[in-house]
């Protein structure tokens, strides 16, 4: 299930992926009033995966406390068997794959983390052929859980995706769901978003199209929660309580998400990939919120699965 | 590569791991002048695995700010695949496991954080026999290197272990060098120690006794490093490296560990599991120290691997 492309399409999308990095960062760096650095790194010939990329990263910005956005296009010689489950015709063949993928970690506790993600894998199959297939998607982790963001959030990502058929946003909205929860926690990364994998049902241009809508649309799905939280006041109980949340974020990243424990076992650009991680964390014992509380309610109403619209 | 282990021994290392955890713990207790919280705790009946345990847990005391010591001791009705490569005899027998675990991550920056295991795992064969298999160690991660510390926690394990074979400490601080390494970083935990797994080649008697030896030797090979350090004046750079290094710990724990990755995915009880978690950690994008400086040190002269005695 992949589709025939042509290489120029291959460059359309990495051109489309350099360009979204650079309109994000640069509406986040007005917002914030900090710049981001941008880190250009490039494998060492001789590393089992060559490539590039262009990691830009903003720490301790006004808004955002850690706010990492990577580009990055690697070449490997053989497809990895998890790549190829549904892909028989393509096992072991020469790869490319290329993404953007981001994680803000803000300082207001009232302003959830976000990710995005999109990216694509093409092979190039014994015949000469080449195909490819798409991957991404969004998702909110507020630290205190707000109805209308998390609507807002979902209805942005059904709105964008709404074009590709309706069947696609239940579709991914419970994919996410799926693929971003803490199993040793019994529990939700957060309120959630879209998340898709392995596509290219659409054909090559209505896929990539689909991937712009998502990669598109995701200022729009989160600015105006930044705007609508970013001055609220808050104290240290509130700082206390995000810290020790970010440390879910940090269990699910370094457990069970497979991108990240795929790229640290298998070589990927350490620092590049752990991006993602907050800037500062805690852990203490079986902490538990207060009965009425706020807090209480990110568990009781916010992290259990919900439909948001 | 198993001994027959009458049920009354299995007793005798329950109750000597019991003790264990009460004697490390008094003394730490002691020396911060905070006491631990005993929390103990028993698997429902339903769950996979059956079993209890008592965590005991210090949070902001003087001189450690997060110190859990772990025993538990769990019954399996399959011996997992991972445990019995090397005993096929074994495969889905009943099982029990129990033994005490512990991380002590100190406030101040110069005290070097901890680790210590000692565990037992036995298995009834078919035939009715029981059998058993120990493992453990201890290995310290200091932030700011000192030789004499190394040396001293390196001599200690050595001279705990000499009584057993004079192959022994220099087997198994290999085995820790190679089992306490982050391969993402390309850098080893910290300076090391002594680690074995599998280990019945002593016959019952002698090798729980090396058990012993392992674990009596703990606090004579920590305890001196923490008193000669915890009362160094530190400032903000230093505790920002140390929360910067901490981090090393939550990826080595989470991504490698297979005690902590095996338990968090197979259903473990993930507050005792996380006990090994620091109570505050920091990511930044590539820090890097600066030239000359004893946080340079670390990487130059302690990390790489090297013969301490």
């Amino acid at each position: 299930m992949s589709i025939p492309t042509p290489s120029q399409d291959v460059t359309a999308v990495r051109g489309y992926l350099l360009g979204l990095q650079q309109r994000i960062t640069g509406a986040i760096a007005e917002l914030d009033g900090h710049t981001f650095v941008a880190d250009a790194w490039r494998k060492d010939p001789g590393e089992p995966l060559q490539g590039e990329g262009v990691t830009m990263i903003m720490e301790q910005g006004a808004v955002f406390e850690r706010a990492g956005c990577g580009f990055s296009h690697v070449r490997g010689p053989k497809l990895p068997p998890s790549a190829t489950q549904h892909r028989p015709e393509l096992a072991g063949a020469p790869f490319e794959a290329m993404g953007v993928s981001l994680v803000f970690h803000p300082r207001n506790p009232y302003v959830p983390t976000v990710h995005m993600n999109v990216r694509m894998i093409t092979a190039r199959a014994a015949s000469g052929e080449q195909s490819s297939w798409f991957g991404g998607g969004m998702d909110l982790t507020p630290y205190y859980g707000y109805e209308e963001d998390a609507v807002h959030f979902h209805t942005v990502c059904r709105d964008a995706l709404l074009p590709f058929g309706d069947d696609k946003y239940p579709r991914f909205k419970t994919w996410c769901d799926q693929y971003f929860f803490l199993k040793h926690r019994n529990e939700q990364r957060g309120v959630g978003g879209v998340f898709f994998d392995d596509f290219s049902e659409l054909g090559f241009e209505q896929s990539f199209a689909m991937q712009r809508a998502v990669g598109d649309a995701f200022l729009q799905a989160y600015l105006p929660i930044v705007e609508r939280r970013k001055a609220m006041g808050y104290g240290e109980r509130e700082r206390n309580f995000q810290l020790y949340r970010r440390g879910r974020y940090v269990e699910f990243n370094l457990v069970f998400d497979r991108g990240t424990h795929f790229g640290l076992q298998s070589g990927g650009r350490t620092e590049s990939i752990l991006l993602s991680m907050p800037p500062l964390v805690s852990w203490s014992y079986q902490q538990q919120p207060e009965q009425g509380s706020h807090e209480e309610a990110l568990y009781t109403r916010f992290l259990p699965r919900r439909d948001w619209i």
